[in-house]
């Protein structure tokens, strides 16, 4: 048969997630954690699906849900949203990711990503018979050339995405970052989707600029959340995209024929447990704890640690370690010989530049990050 | 905006599902039912999600889940199935139909449908830039004219899309139509996109041909299967694609994109309910039950029933008593004036032919079919 994705292979999340399991290492590499979610989540679920809660929910999501996104919008941000006509819960942030790009792109049409980029952008496009413009963000700081940014735009180009906080290069963006992307998109009249599962988890004394608290950008902008990155739960696949009532009538035309619906019980569950804001605040100060668990291994392994300001990842130079590999044999030998699974971070870019860059998720519980750590000391 | 689908509107269901609850209609449109689930799938998905079951399953599904499917099939039908290469879980039987779709179609390709077709197909088709071709079927028994679909076939054409129970029309494909299908589809190359998620809802002695039973469609069709319409839980949305490995590769480069991974509580509750074999026979006799509970009230208050062969719905015309509405006309008047809600089957054509038929949802409690009886009564 004749593949509409030739070049396409199976995410780097599958390969090295199978790849640990397969050589007993412990995995640091897919993102998501290995200690239990909050029991009342759980025990939410259950009286949920109990109570009766298991046919279709309403194609745009709960109302009971959307009510309570936009109850936490307007106290994160002070943002006003209206839960019916801005707010569609789906099937994970990736379904979210997908559905944006497959409402407004067609065939001819292209879209600018900064790489490097999440896995799933690039694939989505392609599948629109779009395609993706590539500019390069470097190690170690990642920095946007907004210039560079808009030289990239052409008369077909219709979309700029962004991931902030960045995965994997767990920058954030500045305020002054915002302003220069929104001037762009106004410019050249482009719709912007914004990438914000990470929006919790920040160090450092860095701040999560959201597009949602920038008129500019709201007005144009497609805002991605996760439920899974949030509340530790990223088996239950939920997500939501926010988004001004006519992009949000786009994204539900393709919505409504690609998914319908979203998990029912699990929805009610995570209205219950939404309405606490207890259950998102305080994240920064949790994952910045893992963080520090995990940091002193990788340095006396030898890698030179990057500076992390948001996600729940580390990015690590290995250059004195094994310059002599390739990012991804790097990660496959560090399974295999010390195992310990990592993603290599050179998959993320169209062009990968010469860096010796992986991976490491924190997202661990205590042992976990200790047990990886001292593996990683055979190293130094 | 410029609309990447200008021609899209709401989806029936959300419009008629909205509108009953809106007039406090009894809801016989949407196909869902009003009854609890078994309580063993709901102890199953409560015990899953305290047992820590609450991060990514595999992308391609859980293979405990897998594995019963495999089992399943081979009960079923005898039919060989490799869990690892040919079946895929998905958000619902919908997101497995989009991605087999996006998976094979490109701009400018063309896929038939017969209609009348599920709402969800020419729309999915649209997104991909792909043209749907419509071959109507006619009341009362909606046969098929192969001849007339081996007419529609263009170079351009990809993919036959069937629906079998069909969901609105009800009835069933012979033998002799598998036969006459895989006929064209080798002939022309095309492969075949199988909608059975009404495979075990067969009535009055009619038998349901699964492409997986037939060795030329085995090897060239998607099959997709929805646990929502199998075990009475529409709001789980979990369903499974099987194809053959070369059509699930692909399949699995778009899937894994779209959504990545599928809810993993909810996967290791349907894995155990599955091996019961119980779970999912004897389900003709329940809603043969259901059904009789219905008939009786529709023809009192003078429809005419049309032959139902399969799936949960109960056509009937209406002729003798509004002959003057169209059908969206009269599904409202009905809704409003007399408190039960249907389904139009006109929206399910291209070009809707002359006929007054509306599509009531019979898988509903006693009491629920009771009701929508007495309210009808009135109309006799
Ligand atoms: C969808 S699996 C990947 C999880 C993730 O977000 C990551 O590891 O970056
Ligand atoms: C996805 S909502 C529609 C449910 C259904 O299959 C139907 O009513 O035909």
């Amino acid at each position: 048969i004749h593949s509409k994705l030739p070049a396409i292979g199976t995410t780097i999340f599958s390969v090295m997630s199978t790849l640990a399991a397969e050589h007993g290492a412990i995995n640091l590499s897919q993102g998501f954690p290995d200690y239990p979610c909050d029991p009342a989540l759980l025990d939410a679920l259950a009286a949920a699906a109990h109570a009766g809660h298991n046919q279709y929910a309403p194609m745009a999501g709960l109302p009971a849900l959307r009510a309570a996104i936009a109850a936490k919008l307007l106290l994160q941000h002070g943002t006003a949203v209206d839960a019916d006509s801005e707010i569609t819960v789906a099937a994970g942030a990736t379904q979210a990711l997908f559905t944006a790009i497959a409402s407004v792109l067609q065939a001819g049409d292209e879209a600018i990503l900064l790489d490097p980029s999440y896995d799933s952008y690039a694939p989505s496009i392609l599948a629109q018979g779009a395609k993706p413009v590539h500019v390069a963000l470097m190690a170690p700081d990642f920095k946007v050339d907004w210039e560079q940014v808009e030289h990239a735009v052409t008369p077909r180009t219709r979309l700029i995405l962004i991931n902030n906080p960045n995965n994997p290069a767990t920058s954030v963006f500045s305020a002054a970052d915002l302003d220069a992307l929104a001037a762009i998109a106004e410019r050249h009249d482009l719709l912007v989707l914004a990438d914000e599962v990470y929006e919790h988890l920040i160090y450092d004394g860095a701040t999560h600029q959201s597009v949602l608290t920038h008129p500019a950008l709201r007005a144009r902008s497609f805002a991605v959340y996760s439920f899974g990155k949030t509340f530790h739960a990223t088996g239950w696949k939920i997500g939501y995209c926010v988004a001004p009532p006519a992009l949000s009538a786009e994204f539900r035309k393709i919505h409504q024929f690609l998914v319908f619906a979203v998990n029912t019980p699990a929805q009610h569950a995570l209205a219950a447990h939404l309405a606490d804001p207890a259950s998102w605040q305080g994240l920064s100060a949790f994952f910045a704890e893992r963080r520090a668990l995990l940091a002193p291994g990788l340095e006396s392994a030898g890698f030179k640690l990057l500076p992390s300001q948001g996600t729940y990842f580390q990015l690590a130079d290995y250059s004195a370690i094994r310059p002599d590999l390739e990012d991804v044999a790097f990660a496959r030998w560090l399974t295999l010989e010390h195992g310990v699974a990592s993603i290599p971070v050179s998959v993320f870019y169209q062009q990968p530049p010469a860096q010796k860059i992986v991976r490491f998720c924190f997202a661990k519980q205590t042992q976990t990050l200790q047990a990886a750590s001292e593996r990683l000391a055979r190293l130094g």
